[in-house]
């Protein structure tokens, strides 16, 4: 838990539990945008916080970016590196909002008496200068059903007939995908690691075998499942692989996983989401209790731009990204 | 530096330079075992010190097991875990001559004033009961050459008409691969890493290049230097890919560095001298510098003795060994 203490933030980001299990912490701001909500759909009256590195923020940035919503709903970056202070703006990656130093201070401005994590995404409204919410997975809802009447490209993540199972994709692949990879990188004993990468890896071979026949996670449609699921693996063998020790195999060793990666990767929108400078430098520059060294590796030579034989399969990207 | 102090080992064996580069310091003893040498060869008198995780003691240990040395030149190994004090004895692995706790007590005893770095391999002679020589590269040579006296298998791996050619390889893949993954994960700086990494993999495309087209480093025949290039890349995807950040590739991923490592592991003699489970606990455990949490990854899932290609190229392993 952290919080500001005499004009100080002090506190952590992440805790382990008795076994050395790493316990993600849960969000606060669980507001909703939306016809029939607090915050009305409005163009230009959100703002999204993001960092390029952070999986979770990635899930909104490429619902925004899919759906045609830059106009709409406004993006500024934090600093990818984040220090004892937290996420911070720079000369590079400023508030466009408030000219604030850290993204601490959004918070605060949201909740004078804020405690807890400060974490990216952050849905900002401008209208009663609040968070409205900064719980990825509601997020990206949020952009793509109530965003509908703001997009200028007609994409459905969420369609009709693929609900629950789509629902039901973004639960089972968080705990050992998502999470799982924190879980590895962050736990504080060998049992707890152990575990994390028996269960990771478990998931990676069975969602491998799944898409050996489909092109989707939910079949032939692109959905936020694969945009959940995409994010940890653009990830995967330039951090999480070396830096979280996820070493039994990389993506790109996996038959389906790998063409799977490099076919949402080249769908038209994603690749200007991923920055894979943003992401080295964000893991292995900010983790000092897992790279004390914070040397930045230069990370396996791949290429997501690389041919994928992912067309053989039913199904494909919305008309719309085509 | 290192040395004993008021009966406390004090200092570290490993430094950096003023632009963060690792410097691996010098071993001290340097004398040589041969007919007109100050310890003559004679079966039963000498003892390795080795540790199954060291690339340097490796050498040694593949040298004496190639050739028949294992009645002739006795051996023992330490924990691999080494920790402040530096390499020790153990239940599992004690010391059979003196039933030491350290290693660093063999060397007070060949010299009660040592200070310096104590590493394996050790040469130890127990007629004068001194070390004779602690220099891998030097006690490979010896046990090769001098050792042919006692070796109960024709093999030679430094081969008239070959010698020179031996000597410069050993020399050439000493700085960028067997020295470079330590100066890729000891660098103190991300210049000194990102030089490090650079010459590694330049050095490893070089000779991937060079061994589409022959067996063995030095051409047709099995050598000394496909001993010193073998140990470094054995440990490579396990522990320097990962805990080294040596992760542009991973030797599995090569063409013909792949292939060349499983057929020198399955080389009769040699797969015995592999301990991956020494190797990844030395690694992950002993250097809290670089993985303060001393978590163990269970490492790549590759297979050393599954089949390669290599019997298409002319040569092959000494008759002997056949």
């Amino acid at each position: 838990m952290s919080g500001l203490v005499d004009g100080e933030w002090v506190g952590t980001d992440y805790a382990t539990d008795d076994d050395g299990e790493f316990q993600r912490q849960t969000t606060t701001f669980r507001d909703r945008i939306g016809p029939d909500e607090a915050f009305p759909v409005e163009a230009g009256r959100y703002h999204l916080y993001i960092c390029r590195a952070c999986p979770w923020a990635h899930r909104a940035a490429m619902t925004r970016a899919l759906k045609g919503l830059d106009d709409a709903i406004s993006l500024s970056l934090v600093q990818p590196e984040r220090y004892d202070q937290g996420w911070e703006f720079s000369e590079a990656h400023p508030d466009p909002l408030y000219g604030e130093e850290y993204l601490r201070d959004i918070y605060v401005r949201a909740d004078p008496n804020y405690t807890g994590r400060v974490t990216v995404p952050v849905l900002w409204d401008r209208e009663r200068e609040t968070i409205v919410n900064n719980e990825s997975a509601e997020i990206m809802r949020m952009l793509d059903v109530a965003g509908d009447e703001l997009a200028t490209r007609d994409v459905d993540l969420y369609p009709e007939g693929y609900r629950d199972e789509v629902d039901r994709l973004i639960e089972d692949v968080y705990d050992p995908i998502n999470n799982g990879v924190y879980r590895a990188g962050f736990a504080d004993s060998q049992a707890a690691y152990d575990r994390a990468v028996d269960e990771l890896f478990d998931a990676l071979d069975r969602y491998d075998d799944l898409l050996a026949d489909q092109r989707y996670l939910a079949g032939d449609r692109l959905t936020e499942a694969d945009l959940a699921m995409f994010a940890t693996l653009v990830r995967f063998d330039h951090v999480y692989h070396t830096h979280f020790k996820c070493n039994r195999r990389a993506i790109h060793e996996y038959d389906n996983l790998w063409g799977y990666t490099k076919d949402l990767y080249t769908t038209p929108g994603i690749e200007r989401t991923v920055n894979v400078d943003h992401i080295v430098r964000h893991y292995y520059v900010s983790h000092g209790d897992v790279n004390p060294k914070r040397l930045v590796p230069t990370g396996p030579d791949i290429d997501f731009t690389e041919g994928h034989d992912r067309d053989r399969l039913p199904g494909g990207p919305p008309a719309a990204l085509q």
